[in-house]
């Protein structure tokens, strides 16, 4: 764990967030790499479970929405942590993570804790000038609800039949005690979903197939399923509003930890909305002419939390003293660059003109790294462990024939192909 | 306008934000084609601006920054519009956009207004479970701050040289009154920014360019250029940190309204960032040593509004009686939907099976749309109107000699193709 956050620091993954004024609890950016690699995710996702799907849709709602919509989905009046309070140093800790009979974890006081507390996990703000009740509004908790609220607006203008699902990407807001775990569990976080609308009979059926969905992604993006697990929530632990939920955990080296979620919702979302705004959120058989509230199963994808379990799953060690090396086995498709072009001597300005043809070619076309310093050696190190799939090396026979060399990150072997062929091999590189 | 924001909420471009509960202030949510639309312009300026250019990267930071950074830009002191209030109604406006001797325009009492007050636009929110000055904290009410926050950090990972920019795409918040205009100023919209470091010698040139550059992205965008101008904000009008100021306007049935910025900061942020973190934010020249704060050209295009104005440019009604359509006139690349894909007769089972085969082989590369309702005409109409550039059309020839027809959104010819070259054809058609 600390290797990866030092290689994502190092090398520009992610950054502590606001660092210049010492931070913010437990904020994080993302640098130009981290960036890249997020993007890519949230694309391949994008693409994965909604623009190559025939039944989905993607929306993409507003962080602030009316206060009425987390009053009707309970999040207002549940959507919280219990906490205790030192009453010597006033830090504040969740009372199911700390023994309340230990002395304070900050200050080092025993016996000072309150009694625990339920505090509301949604960020307040006010919009307008009016401070108060008046002009509350909180920040999203959760992406889910854009979809219901949205669902009739997507029923109306896409005419979709069941089963068919609504997806979103965006920011989610919660303000928790985060434990730290670098990007693991943050304030702020992004999400990627859907809400899969069904018959309320198929739900058995949908959610194994979600389930079977979200690990057939998983090893396209290169995990090993021997590292996750499937963990089904207990009868006492579900969310009021679901019948059964499954989380897909990750074992990462602070424990096995959720990745991925799935709910059945059952109709509780788009019935409570209903009842709530006074809108029939109906749909309606076109066959039948039927009425009734569709059930809805939930797979989530946090991206943020993905993120970081690439890094985990994907970093690598190899070899001994100087020929020791770390390498990111990032999918090709995940990679922040896809090639790196290098000249093999820096001082020779026919070598380095030439490379920096080529860079520039490939540059019209994919995400290319360029690098003129150190030796070769170094310069592949350098490009192992950001992930970079394939080093192109420009040489003097280079200004012969027009080949170069096309090292691989993984094999670490060597080919001699021509420089217009190079596209080709990158493009199908890429495939997902 | 109406035309456009009829055709958005019809067609599920742009809905708005919580309908289902009155909605909220001027927020909208986008709908499934309005979030394609959004996500292709956002990935076309990356690529544009970030990708493909070797001085650029790009960063993903936090909504949620440390105070300190809003007390350090200036924002928490000098971000405000002045309001009035009307002592009858209680209702809110800006004091320089209204006739303060003319009756309340919400209940028509006259001299109800207050004093104008400055009023801030940062949204305001607090962090752990304390409320009031100590866990406060705001939403950004720009995203440029992210970028000077973290300039250190991007330049010790990259280890770029001046000239480079820092680029970020995300939502920025302002707890304005809006005065409507559809999603043209929203309470959250989404910025693509980027800050350019450059030597203070430098800003003349490289703010022409990156004038003629924002001129060149409208052109390739599929810009009317004679819609644009540009309008060079006057000294008494110029921002606190600013030296030159200059919008690229465009001509709404609103007027003329700003679409992109660009803005001269000198070297204002990065020095008072400097001053007020007491870090050392400036930059080594690698070849003297000498060391010195970097001045800043900043280019920035409002994606949301980016969005409504390429709905108004592409907009177009042609025709008369039954002939009558409204083509969206969208570059491919921008379409939300690059093919439609239509068997001739939906009642003949073995056309809609060779159609559905053709459509199941092209939603493997990219966004198509299936339609079987309605006759042939209706379904291009449905096409053009959400701006699908072309549509497929699968008939009994198709069963003998594999060969389609395919339609031209915007000269409505049609020709006959061989299937297999659907993906070329469609894929040359995306070049941006």
């Amino acid at each position: 764990m600390e290797k990866v956050v030092s290689l994502c620091k190092r090398r520009g993954f992610v950054f502590p967030g606001s660092e210049i004024y010492g931070g913010l609890a437990n904020s994080w950016d993302f640098g130009p790499l981290g960036t890249e690699l997020k993007n890519n995710l949230r694309d391949w996702w994008w693409w994965r479970f909604v623009q190559s799907r025939d039944d989905m849709v993607g929306i993409d709602a507003a962080v602030i929405m009316n206060p009425k919509v987390w009053e009707a989905s309970g999040h207002v009046a549940g959507f919280s942590d219990p906490l205790v309070e030192c009453r010597n140093c006033h830090a504040r800790f969740r009372a199911d993570q700390i023994d309340l009979a230990a002395p304070c974890p900050n200050c080092g006081k025993k016996g000072m804790f309150t009694e625990p507390k339920q505090f509301n996990l949604l960020f307040q703000t006010s919009i307008g000038s009016v401070e108060g009740d008046k002009g509350r509004a909180y920040l999203r908790g959760e992406i889910a609800q854009a979809m219901f609220v949205n669902f009739k607006n997507v029923l109306n203008t896409t005419r979709n039949r069941l089963p068919f699902g609504i997806a979103s990407v965006g920011k989610a807001f919660r303000n928790e005690i985060t434990p730290g775990n670098f990007i693991f569990r943050t304030l702020e976080f992004d999400l990627m979903e859907f809400e899969y609308f069904i018959r309320e009979t198929e739900w058995e059926k949908t959610f194994e197939y979600w389930l079977g969905e979200q690990k057939s992604w998983l090893e396209e993006l290169g995990f090993d399923l021997s590292h996750t697990r499937v963990r089904e929530h207990e009868k006492d632990e579900l969310s009021h509003y679901s019948k059964r939920t499954a989380d897909i955990e990750y074992q990462t080296p602070f424990g096995w930890k959720e990745m991925f979620g799935l709910a059945y919702r059952t109709d509780y979302d788009l019935r409570n909305h209903m009842e709530k705004s006074g809108q029939d959120l109906q749909y309606t058989d076109p066959d039948t002419g039927g009425k009734f509230i569709p059930h809805v199963v939930e797979p989530t994808f946090g991206l943020t939390r993905l993120l970081l379990m690439v890094l985990l799953e994907s970093y690598d060690e190899e070899g001994d003293g100087s020929d020791k090396r770390v390498v990111l086995r990032l999918k090709p498709a995940l990679a922040p660059y896809k090639a790196a072009v290098f000249p093999l001597l820096k001082n020779k300005p026919e070598l380095v003109a030439k490379a920096r043809g080529i860079y520039d070619g490939l540059r019209r076309h994919t995400p290319v790294a360029w690098d003129d310093r150190g030796n070769i050696g170094k310069r592949y190190f350098s490009q192992d462990e950001i992930g970079t799939p394939l080093c192109v090396t420009v040489d003097f026979q280079t200004l012969e024939d027009d080949t170069v060399t096309v090292r691989d990150r993984d094999t670490k072997e060597q080919h001699r192909v021509a420089a217009s062929d190079l596209v080709g091999i990158i493009g199908k590189s890429l495939a997902r």
